[in-house]
């Protein structure tokens, strides 16, 4: 990695330092605080970078630089509860064993039998003398997709991530399954960094999942739906003034569409329209008796309600609209601009009849503390090994 | 008005001339064509600028001119079909009566009883040394909103128009009801320009309806709801090469979800989904029921089976996003970039279970035939009497 550049590490610092000093800075509170005035951390800094190359972010700054990465993302409709973000500081770690380990703490830790907190766990990070560990899943918790035939058994997303594992070593479940945990796969930093990837299994206790009813149609549960509790997105780099966290998976807790009108619906995932529309025993020879759109608000609503029964924190997506637009008041009030990707936060059902559908926004920044998806990262994901 | 600038006149003939030649150039065809070779024709159009400070479009120009006009708007799904917009040549109309009298000639045309056919009348365009006519109504058929206490009766958002009719002597219906078509607003151009606007009642054997029932539920129809068959929009202005013709209604049919989903659903509009869901007897007591979505869903089912059953052309949104892909693809294929707007073109319900959700698009450009929304016009649209 090239060394960090200084004047990164500085707009980064003087962020820090100015919301530290606003009334009610939650965000940077409940941590070490700030060491030092500003112009002797600006000092202490370019010293290291230049002796180094890059510095070590004290951990105060680093959980004000993971809240603000959160409070950035423009596709994320969750954001009212930037500050809450709970960080684990793991950058002592690179070597793969204990990076996995450290997913499963992070599993456990951030579950908690399904009052779920909103989570980041970071690794260590690129340098320029030794890259950080990587973790190759999108989602610390994914099933398998197992090409059967001209069909697939499980997630058709993951089906080159599914064999990339298996080519490692990894032996599914016997019976195959359409919803087996997927195992961690890790590449180590540093030292390990030359090594490839390995593979490690989830503890099903550390993957609380939630088998999905209907509150209305009994034969909703002879569909054998099911679900992962937490979703923990751990294929994006953290980037904070000039530092790069390759591994720093996070998680919030999930708004409902996601799985019931996107994971088990889209026609490239698990596709259930059709079969619970027939179950509902509506007309689908033509789009316009609207069985899709039926189809997908029951299977939304069986999700809902499933995960409200398991006592699951789970979002919806009329009050989490409401929410996200509470929380652009406050960012307007307190004189930021917030980016916003409106063609993530409308949801995919009934986007018209949530108040996030009718108003324009600001653009995202390219600047600041952030969450990106590198490609290769991104490729990693659905299993191309480069 | 300014002159017209001869290099945006220019741009516009040499693509005129460039796709007339293409193989197939429907949209150039069955219409006078062209006249002169491309250079005979610049010269002629820069000599008439020169000596007018504007020039006249052939009724080819014109043709092609508000069919690319159609084919530019980057909110509009249904462009399958632009080489098939119907031309009105009206631009010797200026007087209000004329133009009033032209505008329900609009209706009869393109209504045909529920076959309706994609149809633009223009009339007759801004010169340096006059304004063409201009409609006030933001579409030629639309319902009154009357206040009455704190609420409103019909169209909230026509309030202000209706009154502004009113105040130009409009007598609502006695009683006044949900769906009394508004009258048109119309002033005239040239030497009528300084005339204010006057009103004229749309007959209504012109303003075809459709009554709005459920195929599962009767008691919908109890409802007492409605719709017009037919969307003109008549507040957008008409820019092809340089000119501008203020007033230039034109219609292609509906699709459900604008009615069921946004028209009867927003809680600014009808607000009727409160009352559809008590009446199918969901729990509104919180969101998680998802009965907002169920009530739009089963709203927009019966306007789509109500306007199948009354025979008149209406899209439903799967069909037309698949359609619109259709557009994207040959568009690629015939070299041309195709301007989207996301957030227009996803519709307000189902979202995710439309193909057009799935991907990124051009962006919107900003030169060559287009609508525009003229923000006066915008505002007379709201009954604001600038
Ligand atoms: C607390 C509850 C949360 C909710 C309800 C929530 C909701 C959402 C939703 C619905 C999406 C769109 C997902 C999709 O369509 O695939 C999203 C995306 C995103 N969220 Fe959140 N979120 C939460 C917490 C968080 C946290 C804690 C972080 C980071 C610290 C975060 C960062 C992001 C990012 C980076 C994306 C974009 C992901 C991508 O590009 O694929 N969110 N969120
Ligand atoms: C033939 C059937 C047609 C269908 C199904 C269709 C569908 C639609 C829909 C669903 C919208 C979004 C409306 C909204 O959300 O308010 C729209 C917008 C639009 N359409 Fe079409 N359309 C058709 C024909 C036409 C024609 C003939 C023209 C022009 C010649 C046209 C020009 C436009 C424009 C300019 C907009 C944006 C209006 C605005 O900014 O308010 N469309 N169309």
């Amino acid at each position: 990695m090239a060394p960090v550049d200084p004047e990164e590490a500085e707009e980064f610092l003087r962020l820090f330092y100015a919301e530290a000093d606003e009334p009610g800075a939650t965000a940077v509170k409940g941590s070490a605080g700030r060491t030092a005035p500003l112009e002797e951390r600006l000092e202490e800094v370019r010293d290291e970078i230049e002796r180094t190359g890059t510095y070590v972010h004290t951990s105060a700054e680093l959980a004000f630089g993971a809240r603000v990465a959160w409070r950035s993302s423009a596709r994320c409709i969750g954001r009212l509860y930037w500050r809450s973000l709970h960080l684990r500081d793991r950058r002592h770690v690179v070597a793969p064993d204990e990076v996995a380990a450290e997913c499963v703490g992070h599993l456990d830790d951030a579950t908690r039998r399904g009052r779920i907190r909103s989570t980041i766990t970071v690794f260590a990070p690129d340098t320029p003398t030794a890259p950080g560990p990587r973790v190759w899943n999108e989602q610390l918790i994914r099933y398998a997709g197992y090409r059967t035939g001209g069909r697939v058994l499980g997630d058709p997303r993951y089906v080159g991530f599914t064999d990339h594992a298996r080519s490692l070593g990894w032996v599914p479940p016997s019976p195959m399954g359409r919803f087996d945990v997927l195992p961690l796969v890790v590449s180590g930093g540093g030292e390990w960094a030359e090594k490839g990837p390995q593979f490690y299994e989830v503890p099903p206790e550390s993957a609380l999942e939630v088998e999905l009813t209907h509150p209305d149609h009994d034969w909703f549960a002879e569909l054998g739906l099911r679900w992962h509790a937490l979703p923990v997105i751990s294929n994006m780099r953290l980037d904070i003034g000039g530092v790069s966290y390759p591994a720093a998976p996070f998680n919030g807790w999930y708004m409902a569409t996601e799985i019931g009108a996107r994971n088990l619906s889209d026609s490239e995932r698990y596709d259930m329209l059709s079969e619970v529309a027939e179950r509902m025993g509506l007309d689908t020879s033509t789009d316009r008796t609207m069985w899709r759109d039926r189809a997908a608000v029951e299977l939304t609503l069986a999700v809902q309600h499933s995960f409200d029964q398991a006592g699951v924190s789970m979002a919806d997506h009329h009050g989490e609209s409401q929410r996200f637009l509470r929380h652009l008041e406050r960012e307007e009030s307190a004189g930021r601009t917030c980016p916003v990707d409106w063609s993530w936060i409308v949801p995919p059902i009934s986007g018209g009849l949530t108040p996030v559908f009718h108003r324009y926004y600001d653009e995202p920044s390219e600047s600041g503390p952030m969450f990106r998806m590198d490609p290769q990262q991104a490729a990693r994901g659905q299993g191309c090994p480069m």
